[in-house]
């Protein structure tokens, strides 16, 4: 039997999660399936945005450092993404872009890694890793006279080995949002006695994350997708207690020292997490991507990350059902798992032909996701369309309305159209 | 004879850039000298902010980053703050923070100062040069094999040779104000086959800076405070375009690929400074400085920083002669150099004892500045009350304001008071 319409809208009326929409301003008329790439944008910060520039800036000026707890926000913020990573208080700070991050817990694992055994060398990670991660190692390892070793899709495992310092993964991957087993990986790259640095960016807020559980070494994630933080959110970082004050991180700001305002001349890290800090963070930044950490902490009462994955699973899997039942006959391909647990929150379908026109054409009707080009005719990636869902704010029957017009875009061809098919600059 | 409160009232009423203190909030009943840590509120930031979150981000959510330019900020707001230090357009970007474009631009002018020769390991900065600068520099020179070369202000044109890479200076001292010689610095160090990087945190928008009459190397610089940027707003990054395509920095992120939109997984950076650019910026603290920075420009109509320059020498000057005639006796020594050439926007005063209670004191009475900490007794270094002039907001008139309550503080012994003694972090 079929799913309709009326099954999607008694889907939302039975959903626990619905009232936490409220919390959101979504724009008018559009469905959303991109808060994978930029989260929408939480009602309270509109507010606490005016808030920070009014009051903490224009009033409290330099006051504000203490009084609006501003200097604590790294820490505050940090602890609020780490209740939901599944890290203890204290260990967590958000700071500085993915990017920075990575570059912070790589050079410290790498660090380790050598200082038990200089022979080890060779950071592994997937081909098809979210790219600005592979040119940060590829950057440190040329510093370090280290070599970036990529392996296919599910085979890092394998290329383990007595040569190897560090494995660099992220969990969901961003183009096929198929979702690695962090525990068992983490586990097998220390019986081989290689550390484990994750990518969160397309799991914190969005998937089940237990740093603890699967005994990872380092982490960090991104704080505008699902964790809604607004555009270019300040990142996140997370060390294991284990190696938190063993090794300085090379970008030693003062935001990072024992002693910050002591203004010695001398570096000396501060104990724990608080040595990756680096320099000033964009406070304005930091208050709105507090807004967005709140809106995820909210599903605490309702059940939490579970009942978030829950929601999101339903979500997915009645996307692939509605398009393999609605949208058959135009050669949609699914390129995300079918498989719960090998997936992360999105779908992402394939087609030989006019991916792109067809994300456009979707688009000018009010229904956002992204495209992702693969490698041309005969790659071995084909072009993507990325259709990402929060559970927090997308619906059943959005999901149906979602589906309902990328059915039409492909019967109708609009999708052909000239204007679809000029491409810039997306992100 | 002396100056009198109504001769200060004269001095503004006659100031041409009078009209610019209408661009700010300023608060209530403060006499704010502390704007060389942080700028106050322009008053067009409150606006764009709404602007930012609501409409941008809230409405026009992923579609901003080319709808609302947000890819481009870095580039323009690059630009504007060439304007303000010599740089050409394209030479400049807004990004990341002070301390992580340093660990950039101090990265690459090791590299290319050790491929023309590798015998040249040493970086020679001052002992006093803000702190932050100098863990950042140790902590490359660890890296690298290099070492950091510390030597007492005014030394280090004598500290250069042939074993030495790179001369790193900031143009303002934090503490003393007192400025430095960039042309002629610079020229030494060319001399001797050394690169020159520069730190214009408390320079940009204050005093007159000409990187390419320099022929300055590489400069960076702060954009919350003269620039009025806001709390922790981005920092910015120049490289001579003399270097600009020949090394790679080391934090090789998304935004400095010279196709960021491929996702191709080897590194190939942009040409030119856009290769300094890391991973996504903060839009919402990026769409603040902006702010910050139009207020600097709307001064160039009325003769650009060469009148903020007057204006800022005649504050300092006006300063430094009242506390002399009015503040007599009470042990205040003068930090800054008298001689205009020599001295920034701030003065700073000296007290052997009760330093931090005296601007605990003038901050309850509605007079910002701030306290930096000496070595203790029998140190070098004394203590310090610092006052920054921002010639766009502060009159002639508060700065006799701010003296009047200074001579109060001191002849009244408020200062002694506990509540004005306990220690607490500022920034």
């Amino acid at each position: 039997m079929t799913t309709t319409l009326q099954d999607c809208r008694a889907f939302d009326a039975q959903d626990p999660l619905r009232p936490l929409r409220d919390l959101f301003t979504l724009p008018e008329g559009v469905i959303y399936l991109d808060g994978n790439s930029l989260g929408v944008l939480p009602r309270a910060a509109r507010a606490r945005g005016a808030e920070a520039v009014s009051q903490e800036w224009g009033q409290g000026l330099i006051r504000s450092w203490n009084d609006a707890d501003w200097f604590t926000l790294p820490q505050r913020l940090g602890d609020k993404i780490g209740r939901l990573v599944g890290a203890k208080p204290g260990e967590t700070v958000a700071t500085d872009s993915t990017s920075v991050n990575l570059y912070k817990v790589l050079s410290a694992a790498l660090h380790i890694a050598r200082s038990q055994d200089p022979g080890r060398t060779v950071v592994i990670s997937e081909r098809n890793n979210f790219p600005t991660d592979l040119y940060i190692a590829q950057s440190l390892c040329k510093e370090r006279g280290c070599t970036l070793r990529l392996v296919e899709d599910g085979q890092a495992a394998h290329a383990l080995g007595e040569e190897v310092a560090v494995l660099m993964l992220t969990h969901v991957n961003y183009r096929t949002g198929a979702m690695l087993d962090m525990g068992a990986l983490t586990a097998a790259a220390h019986r081989e006695g290689v550390l484990a640095v994750w990518d969160l960016a397309h799991s914190a807020g969005a998937v089940p994350v237990d740093l603890h559980a699967a005994d990872a070494d380092f982490a960090i994630g991104c704080g505008y997708k699902y964790l809604n933080g607004g555009p270019g959110a300040p990142a996140f970082v997370w060390v294991h207690p284990r190696h938190a004050n063993r090794f300085e991180q090379p970008l030693s700001g003062w935001w990072g020292h024992a002693a910050p305002f002591e203004f010695t001349p001398g570096y000396r890290p501060a104990a724990g997490i608080a040595r990756y800090l680096c320099g000033t963070q964009p406070i304005l930044s930091m208050t709105a991507l507090e807004c967005g950490l709140d809106t995820v902490l909210a599903a605490e009462p309702l059940g939490g990350v579970a009942a978030l994955r829950a929601k999101s699973l339903a979500l997915t899997d009645l996307f692939i059902r509605l398009v393999e039942e609605r949208c058959a006959g135009h050669g949609l391909g699914l390129a995300t798992p079918r498989e719960h647990d090998r997936r992360g929150s999105q779908v992402c379908l394939t087609r030989a032909e006019g991916a792109y026109a067809i994300v456009q054409a979707l688009i000018a009707r009010g229904v956002t996701g992204d495209f992702r080009a693969g490698d041309g005719p005969g790659g071995a990636r084909p072009d993507i369309l990325r259709f990402g869902f929060t559970p927090l704010y997308i619906g059943f029957e959005d999901t149906w309305h979602a589906v309902e017009h990328l059915r039409q875009v492909l019967e109708s061809a609009e999708w052909q159209h000239p204007e679809f098919n000029r491409q810039h600059a997306v992100t």
